[in-house]
């Protein structure tokens, strides 16, 4: 019998034993062939590659994440995330869905790619209801039926209104898990679940979602597994405590870990390998921690032929210099080799293809000073509802805030709070809604971005009207992307030209451009550990506990909108 | 909120902790709603069940089993299990497929059951090739495509063509397993792979088939688990040293318990339970073997709705009186008390309905005098091919002894074996064939019965040619089943008239016959563990190592005929 590729002595995970075993490993087109402790004296081996000294680990598989985080298109994503190890993921599109609807995910799920990209259904879009949040695409019922035929579509991605999962027995995300349970029984179905306990949680279980990605503490963890939910750690819930619950109740089997968002910038300095390396020193064993990032996220997903070094399995593996570290020597895809440490990542020749009026999807009008001015009933002092901004994590709080008027229009630049502004931007309705913000910027100068979960219309932040006004404009003139201004002047751009949301430009372009947005936030005195997302999550109405859409800002459990000033509707 | 049943104060399994937890649970519909240590002050209960010193498991899931086994219907085999607290079972119908095909499948899929029936399709119809025996039924490429399309339908059943599997890349069984990964990639690939290790057991898996049930020992219980195979352990699997390898190695998660075949006598006695306590009294934690009985093949096939107590799973459960027996108070099903300790079981009020001609399926003609009397050249004494049968088990072994030849004729009355026939009974060849076995019967009889696997022809067997004939014919008359003669008469009949493999009868009085034949069989000497299944299977043409089809005997692992008698072609 020949084999293409055969990897002597080195040490092989074996995913049953939780053990590192020396073993050789063979190869036949893209799958393992044999794995022995004995030389392969009855094949004969084409290629041989000596892995004395390395560790060789099954490909990283990320169960929860979304591409469009990294700002860019599954082509580039692939090239780098891959030469982190991560050879398979299941992608949720769904702010892509968001602004293009059924076309968007149809155009994600033709990119080519060399990791295996595969694709959960994004189950809320919009993530509440039309009155609430105006978004360009919809995914309803029978857009998902449409989406189960596709072969790439293996889970129904987070299901995350809260109100219609639990309150509503026959709200839209109702309907479409029934539809799933009934056209693909044995589909994972994914939810998103923040600070849900006891009842609450059982009705999310009850309505038959069973696995959560969302910031889990001890107590979550023990609660939702002991409940029956898979868990899909992210990075925000890998700490110390958390991981001595996992380990203390052995609780390795029902847990996985997952990027769920990375950053552009974030990505060309790590991945999912990131990940594992954080749950080892947060007192996780290496082997527990591979087999969290390999096997268990392969079957909660039911995928037959990878998560393990096992004959017949996909030949996705890593060659590792050490294991605590996880430091990665090679990478094979397919059984090719795909990245070699200290070698340039490999990415396509080509810009990515998407349909032309992906690049015009931007339809907004010019923000005026007119509309930054805001009448109000009141004399002299307004109440005003306000969302506060923590320095930590995308959650807010509400509190109330005394601002001045003058001469009958709110006097909000002077008054320590940020004005932000949601124009709905997808021809449909022309609606500008507004709010305050808290703890948001110190300097005079404004943000303004498309990249506005998970709805993506025009936001733009500010404490100075002119620089509203300048980043609104160039927000727009650049049909998408990130925007910050100061004393009048742009100091900062990250286009994002591809519906808004995402750049056709080289990964390391796009980190620069990132990551002179991140500075120029800091600059203004944004205080957030990822100012990006945090600014970027204001407009997402599932998000504990006050956000603002096109509609105006509303509380995200209830659901009712909050009036800008107190006592009057705007 | 209102619940349907409140199931208060018992001692509820968690899967997850693995240990049981004073909890109450509630259902809504068919489903558990709400498991909680908390009174449920927020709910208004409509029926209230006091649980007080029980213990509450989830319902046992037998994932791989054959419901023609038990010689019942869908309907009666229902019935019967669920009494032994058995809630969901996968079932291979592949003897049914064998006799009947396509037809015979969609009978069973439409039987009615209060258990659910879940399908495995028959990989191996015929077991091995048309060449090599006749069945009534062909299952090929495009009928597994077809039976794909089939919602019960959750897995790919038993692959066994050990030189398809292994040695030929375009086998009928290689195309099956090639059109499944293509056209259902998640679905589950089980394989039957006796005494295959190393280099073989590679290529099994490389195939894609990743679950085994056949039988095991301590090293391939650890060579399988660890090369990345699933296990099914039946009966005769679950010995005190596998156990030990299991529990040594914590492999649970990759282990669940299943039947394959049972008896209709056994059937009345016990099911999936007696395997748990089986496994339990050969060192096993109570825990884990009632997770490797509900929640790891639950897994295995992809269920998303059973497996653990858990809101939103059905409301499969059984309440126990004692764990370690495993002694079962009640059974419930999606939410329906169905059976309580110590009443008569449910059974349906109407004979199960199939199709009319499958009444009459044995198409065979009677044997004659002359059919048995086997000419040769050899002059004195041939030397002839043996079949010699094991005390315990269904493996047998190839001998050759000399026969005397009395005017060109053997005299293998005088012989000390027993001459077995096999006749082609579906009206397709009409082909005899004959072949010899050692250690079977000690009396002058015979024993008859088309309940042969898989190909379920007339099989004949005696040391006497008028008890053969006896046999034969009263087996055709009765249009299938057992039938053991001694002197010239009959002494026991099991009857099979559903294309003879099925009684129509309730099963109490199956039971009693399918005794009466044992009873018959021992009597004629007939010495092993399960007389029934060892006659039944030396028909098997996968089963090692020499057996017998209507087209002759044969070495299982070679697929060669070997003649009856050395040296000439018969």
């Amino acid at each position: 019998m020949k084999v293409d590729v055969a990897i002597l002595n080195g040490q092989v995970f074996n995913s049953f034993t939780k053990r590192f075993e020396k073993k050789h490993v063979s190869i036949i087109g893209d799958k393992f062939y044999y794995i022995s402790p004995d030389e392969f004296e009855r094949l004969e081996v084409q290629e041989v590659v000596d892995a004395t000294n390395q560790y060789i680990v099954p490909g990283l598989i990320d169960i929860h994440m979304h591409i469009e985080s990294s700002m860019t298109s599954p082509a580039i994503f692939s090239g780098a995330a891959l030469a982190h190890g991560v050879t398979t993921v299941v992608a949720d599109a769904h702010e892509i869905a968001n602004v293009c609807g059924m076309e968007g995910l149809e155009a994600f799920f033709s990119q080519p790619s060399v990791m295996d990209i595969f694709y959960a259904i994004p189950s809320s879009v919009p993530s509440t209801t039309p009155e609430l949040e105006t978004t360009g695409g919809y995914i309803g019922v029978e857009e998902v039926k449409q989406l189960l035929q596709h072969p790439k579509v293996i889970a129904l991605g987070e299901a995350m209104n809260f109100n219609g999962i639990v309150n509503e027995p026959d709200s839209l995300i109702r309907q479409i898990i029934r539809a799933v349970q009934k056209e693909r029984p044995f589909m994972p179905l994914e939810a998103h679940i923040p600070r849900v306990s006891s009842l609450d949680l059982a009705k999310f279980l009850y309505a038959g979602l069973t696995a959560d990605h969302t910031h889990q503490t001890p107590e979550s963890i023990y609660e939702k597994i002991t409940n029956g939910m898979f868990l899909e750690l992210q990075k925000k819930s890998i700490t110390p405590e958390n991981i001595r619950v996992i380990v203390e109740n052995n609780f390795y089997e029902y847990v996985a870990f997952v990027t769920d968002d990375v950053m552009a910038d974030d990505l060309l300095d790590g991945h999912l390998n990131a990940l594992v390396q954080l749950a080892i020193s947060c007192g996780m064993p290496a082997e527990q921690a591979l087999y969290c990032t390999t096997y268990t996220p392969a079957r909660r997903m039911g995928f037959q032929d990878r998560g393990a070094i096992v004959s017949g399995f996909k030949a996705d593996f890593l060659l590792l210099n050490d294991v605590e570290s996880v430091e990665i020597a090679a990478v094979y895809k397919d059984g090719k080799l795909i990245h070699e440490r200290g070698n340039e990542i490999q990415y396509p020749d080509e810009k990515p293809h998407f349909p032309r009026h992906f690049y015009e999807s931007v339809q907004c009008r010019a923000l005026t000073a007119k509309d930054l001015r805001i009448q109000v009933k009141a004399s002299e002092k307004a109440i005003v509802n306000v969302i506060q901004i923590a320095q930590v994590g995308t959650f807010t709080e509400h509190v109330q805030r005394e601002v001045a008027v003058v001469d009958g229009y709110l006097d909000w630049e002077n008054s320590g709070l940020a004005l932000i502004v949601v124009m709905e931007r997808y021809g449909k309705t022309g609606d500008i809604a507004y709010g305050f913000v808290e703890n948001a910027l110190v300097e005079k100068g404004a943000v303004a971005t498309t990249w506005a979960h998970d709805h993506h219309n025009v936001m733009v932040m500010g404490t100075c009207a002119e620089d509203i006004l300048v980043a609104q404009k160039q927000l727009v003139d650049m049909q998408g992307g990130y925007v910050v201004t100061q004393d009048g002047n742009v100091r900062a751009v990250c286009p994002l030209p591809v519906g808004g949301i995402i750049s056709d430009a080289p990964i390391q372009e796009l980190g620069a451009q990132l990551k002179e947005v991140r500075q120029a936030m800091v600059a203004l005195g944004y205080r957030n550990s990822n100012e990006i997302m945090s600014f970027s999550t204001l407009s997402l109405p599932v998000s504990p506990v006050i956000k603002i859409t096109d509609k105006g800002m509303m509380n995200v459990r209830s659901q009712m909108m909050i009036p800008l000033v107190e006592g009057e509707r705007n």
